[in-house]
């Protein structure tokens, strides 16, 4: 029988390449010069001296993610000069999910650090939809608000998709309504934001040079929230895409034809080094806590990707954490800072 | 690894396999039974016989149009008993290219012969963008239309995305608004009506008994109307899809893997036999005019896939004419019906 895509094959005897592959990624791109110029960081030195043998090169997000920052910031700073308008970002948390509440306060700080406004209600935990739904509405109408964000999961009792659609198109920066799915599957439409995940995946092959018009592209997941935007921006690209998911039965064979696999599935080290195509990049958005009894915390984050075999195998790999990680705060600010120039008509 | 139910014999030197394949799609099915109660069609006969050393079953969609209006028929019919309301849909024809007018007449036949009720306006070639959505506006008010459908292609100086994002989209019949397109691409969201054409060939695979679920497709061509909704309708199926189009390096390839696959590229006769796994499953929705000095009117009319050699390897196919192109409008009026149901909450 098929080997579920949740219960990985646990052999891995064959095909754990020890050879140097050529790194297809590089040199020739502009783009990825720019992100060289700054020096590398000594977090992603050290990840590549402790690797053995390895090949792939390693996709620093944590650089690239500063990298963007700092345009936004030049251009923050640009736009409030000209026009005198300062981008602004609301966050809307609702309970005391701990994890929640971390990701708000970076996100917080994230706009700190470029110059966007933010501004953040905590609602507790047994708010009513109506509650939030009065919230969305404010911010909908609030002309210093120019992206709106649902930090999520929302307590159970609360109806996610309602609260998502309240959202003003305009100010949707997460990119999740359906009307921009749409315009992102569709052909000669244009969303007006591309949800920050999956965009963080292809911002970083691109500021790294790798190509991907005409490449055999596997992503492995298709959730809203990346798998599935995460295909449709491949195809607008002009890759060839296929979607592995759950009721897929050789996800090994297929992911392997890949030369860009992007995984986001959320199971710690499913993909394995038999499963990748010698000289393929990997995108990992799998953010996964295992234990780890050598850790202060008790636990370590891994990737959906086995990093240690793949490091081998790959030309390019995202590490977790320090991959797409960062590139997602990355393009929520960047999202922020289109919608007011767009609701301002400043280019 | 997982058999496939389709279950190719691998080992084969040729691709065209001469022996016959055990048919899959079938007899178990009682919605393939009731189609198969109707006498199948002389047409469908002939091309059977022509095909020498024929293997695949041959899906009539003609046959199963014929079913499907006919069960719209008695819909139709219970509604008007039930709650006095006849389903309505306009068409909005501009210019006179013939095979549009044509289009639009077989439209409004089969409306009449589903006691649908068909409006139509034909507009002058030379008709301003204001006056086309001057007709939209009206019949998006008007309560005995619940589906409007506008002929393409427009006339080059009318804006085809303003008219069609002008159909209100609880009457978007033809399912193109990129809010109906999110939603299909979205899991746990639902369109209000899928594009026919696409529709039709899932339908096809439905009431032949042809199992998607699990299954490897390939959807050839990636255009809004056909390709790109047949690989969401796919997917929400739980088939692992692949979208093979014109930057493809290696469509042959990546075709010979599919257990179904959808062509819609409109090019006579680019999937040959070789591209085709045995025993694979093959909706064709091309329909192309090649010379043809035999025929009386000057040319005939072929799919994009090689019939000749497709039946020899196929484990089912579609004809053309005759195989999907009939369901196009079978699914349009099903639209049609589901909408005037929808607003007029009748189950």
């Amino acid at each position: 029988m098929a080997s579920s895509i949740f219960n990985p094959p646990s052999s891995t005897t064959a095909l754990l390449l020890r050879s140097r592959h050529p790194i297809r990624v590089g040199p020739t791109s502009l783009r990825f010069f720019t992100i060289r110029s700054s020096p590398p960081s000594s977090r992603v030195l050290s990840i590549v001296a402790s690797a053995t043998e390895a090949s792939a090169k390693v996709i620093d997000g944590k650089a690239v993610a500063k990298q963007i920052r700092e345009e936004i910031a030049v251009e923050v700073s640009k736009m409030k000069e000209a026009v005198g308008v300062i981008p602004g970002l609301a966050v809307i948390l609702v309970g005391d999910r701990k994890d929640s509440a971390t990701y708000v306060r970076n996100k917080k700080k994230a706009c700190e650090s470029v110059g966007i406004n933010s501004l953040e209600v905590n609602l507790p935990e047994d708010s009513t939809e109506e509650e939030v739904l009065n919230y969305i509405s404010d911010y909908n109408d609030d002309p210093a608000v120019h992206g709106i964000l649902v930090q999520l999961p929302l307590p159970s009792h609360i109806n996610e998709r309602n609260v998502l659609n309240a959202v003003r198109i305009e100010k949707d920066v997460d990119g999740f309504h359906p009307l921009n799915i749409g315009r992102l599957a569709m052909r000669g439409r244009d969303p007006l934001f591309v949800p920050c995940t999956p965009k963080g995946c292809i911002e970083l092959l691109h500021r790294y040079g790798i190509s991907i018009k005409g490449k055999r592209a596997v992503v492995i997941g298709r959730s809203n929230i990346v798998g599935m935007p995460a295909a449709l921006l491949l195809q607008r690209e002009d890759a060839t895409v296929t979607v592995v998911h759950s009721r897929t039965s050789n996800p090994e064979e297929i992911t392997r034809q890949a030369d860009i696999i992007i995984s986001a599935v959320g199971q710690p080290n499913m993909v394995r080094g038999s499963w990748i195509k010698p000289g393929a990049v990997i995108i990992d958005v799998g953010i996964n806590p295992v234990d780890d009894p050598s850790s202060s915390r008790g636990y370590k984050l891994v990737g959906d990707v086995c990093y240690e075999e793949a490091i081998q195998v790959a030309s390019a790999i995202t590490p977790v954490p320090g991959g797409v990680g960062p590139m997602t705060i990355a393009m929520l600010l960047q999202n922020t800072l289109s919608s007011a120039k767009r609701i301002h008509s400043f280019e």
